[in-house]
């Protein structure tokens, strides 16, 4: 049995590159940028008033002092206006270009106004108010680095320069597949002995967030047909992503069938709980990756989570953050399985902590729905202490 | 001119009573539940193997000792099965109902199997690898209760329990709105003196975020068509979102169509900084609220997540948890205004810390993408110190 470090290992080793792909902007939402972009134009692209007010030339006040008769009127949306007489002033809009021989702004609430003549009311700075041309980007400029992940804040940058059109990374296809005689579709009344099919639209929704629009399949535990479906799912896809059908079951077929159709095993078993009877593979030819997780729902998510998002996050290029919190109470690990144990956690007074949810085991029903994540903790002769910073992974 | 405070009271004292709809389970992801739900069975729905192996009658052992012989196999997703003799087993798989007469289940791995005739090799505890029918949840148990956001731990509750169709929070039907005659579209070359529109497009994705589609306009600065365009907005949307056209400028037209319509003007400015001139009104008949932000970019964003966010929650009915971070710097804050920082965060041995990005004034081009959040500084005679604790507003 491998260690849940060499099985992580072992598991980003087989990353692939996915490529790049181009979408409309607003659909580059949450995607990840496979290019770097430039600035087209200085930023601001001209000396940009940032306040409602007048306009002058510094220098004229001590001509003028603090009187000053308008000559017109500098609204955003046009072009440069010119200040005609240097000891009058423009009146102007916030996004304006700063008039010509203009290079100082005075906001309204520092003036007044009467009869077309303005009288300044309070100190003034030379050059105030103004957002001055390239004074945040340069033409030419990255502002923004392949391989972030595009936020909203993102997608008003790309909009800035130009972008309406964006490389991203491509997605992987994936065909998320159930295993099983007991599982029924969600709306239909199971018999007794029958339970209904969630675990793979947990990971449905999962892959979702991450915008991956998935396939799915559902196999009765017959060799044969298992084996066809999974023949043309290979092909068709980048990843098979399986729950149940890993453990020593006599209708476990997994581990063999994919192995007869040319998927090589990578590891089986991981000293992990739960999850332990994890199944990786690669179809070295196909290039697809089979990630076949033990059948109940906390191994799925915990599996899912550990080891696939971050092979998907290497895949596009880029690495998910180690994150460590705070243990909220002490636990005891004894060797030799690495524990994954679903926590909630608060963030209090600036510290994150992290408590175990009480659960009934790895089938239980609603546990995961009052996780926010799991702790990773190897064993070790202490217990962990309340304090103890330790790994955590996010879950929501 | 109001207090932060007392704006953020006065918009949430106007949330909305969004009502409720049905839509499909996977469609559910991300929104906000409206009903309460049930299990609909017992879960497990039955006493449910949890290991592959074999299940006997535990007080058989006192006369087998540790030797069986295998009667049959009950399988998953198969009717109960029966163990005719007492004495005997029957093979059990994972996810299978405990046969009739049996009450404990041994894993493969703790006993040989040879010709038919099963040795138990460990010590076996009466009841072991029996997930017990209605351990987790009773018929009729609440699973979930209303008011929660649906992530994918969620969709597999709700799938377990056969809700193939959710009730969730209705949207509001949202319209963004840019103003301004210097902006142009994403895909234009501007002129020197133009932009193009970046800031409702942030808002447009910060919606999508949480799952609302918006629908968008841009209003030139001309009084009269303004009020045509927001005269059909008012009517067609619940809220109105707004950027620019609410300071002192001359072709700051809003506040006065808004009033013009019937949107009855709850405050203007506010004593923060950015995002003073922030305006917001209601109209009454129609229950539509204006938010009408600023025009620069961090401004828009900073009280699209300090103002709108919390609304829209507490329109769903739930609160938006009010989270506290350390600051990583000293930070001064004269009064009179609130100040609202953009901050990167880092999570540093369970403790969250956040510092001001560098940035450039209000207009900056790419400091939101360097941020994670704000923080929130009402202003004091003592400088914030390193460490202390500050209110936090994520935003990513």
């Amino acid at each position: 049995m491998i260690t849940f470090k060499e099985a992580f290992e072992k598991v980003i080793d087989h990353r692939l590159d996915l490529g790049a792909e181009k979408v409309k902007l607003i659909d580059s939402l949450n995607r990840v940028l496979a290019e770097d972009v430039l600035a087209d134009r200085d930023f601001p692209p001209f000396d940009r008033a940032t306040k409602d007010g007048i306009a002058i030339q510094f220098s004229s006040m001590l001509e003028n002092g603090h009187a000053y008769t308008i000559e017109g009127v500098a609204a955003a949306g046009v072009a440069q206006q010119t200040l005609n007489d240097t000891n009058h002033c423009l009146e102007v809009m916030t996004g304006a270009v700063v008039p010509k021989h203009c290079d100082t702004v005075i906001m309204y609430e520092h003036i007044t106004i009467k009869d077309n003549k303005v009288t300044i009311n309070e100190i003034v700075t030379k050059g105030q108010n103004i957002h001055y041309k390239g004074s945040d980007e340069k033409a030419g400029a990255v502002v923004l680095s392949k391989g972030i992940k595009i936020t909203p804040a993102e997608i008003g940058v790309l909009a800035s320069v130009g972008k309406s059109v964006v490389k991203v990374k491509v997605n992987p296809n994936i065909c998320t597949i159930a295993t099983g005689n007991e599982l029924v579709e969600v709306d239909q009344l199971p018999e007794p002995h029958q339970i209904r099919k969630s675990n793979m639209l947990t990971i449905e929704a999962a892959l979702l967030n991450s915008k991956i629009p998935s396939n799915s399949l559902h196999l009765l535990d017959d060799k044969e047909s298992i084996k066809t479906a999974l023949e043309k799912a290979l092909i068709k896809n980048d990843v098979l992503l399986l729950s149940g059908g890993v453990s020593k079951g006599k209708f476990d077929f997994i581990p063999d069938v994919m192995e007869s159709l040319g998927v090589e095993k990578v590891f089986h078993r991981v000293a992990q709980r739960p999850g332990k009877p994890f199944w990786f593979g690669v179809h070295a030819k196909l290039k697809t990756m089979v990630f076949s997780f033990p059948g109940n729902p906390v191994s799925t998510f915990a599996n899912y989570h550990l080891y696939f998002l971050p092979w998907l996050y290497a895949s596009w290029g880029i690495q998910i953050e180690n994150l460590y919190i705070k243990l909220g109470v002490p636990l005891k690990i004894v060797p030799p399985l690495t524990r994954i144990i679903h926590v909630k956690t608060e963030l209090k007074e600036g510290v994150v902590w992290g408590a175990p949810v009480i659960e009934n085991g790895s089938g239980d029903l609603t546990s995961l729905t009052k996780a926010d994540g799991f702790v990773c903790l190897e064993p070790k002769e202490n217990t962990y202490e309340v304090g103890e910073v330790v790994r955590f992974v996010k879950t929501r």
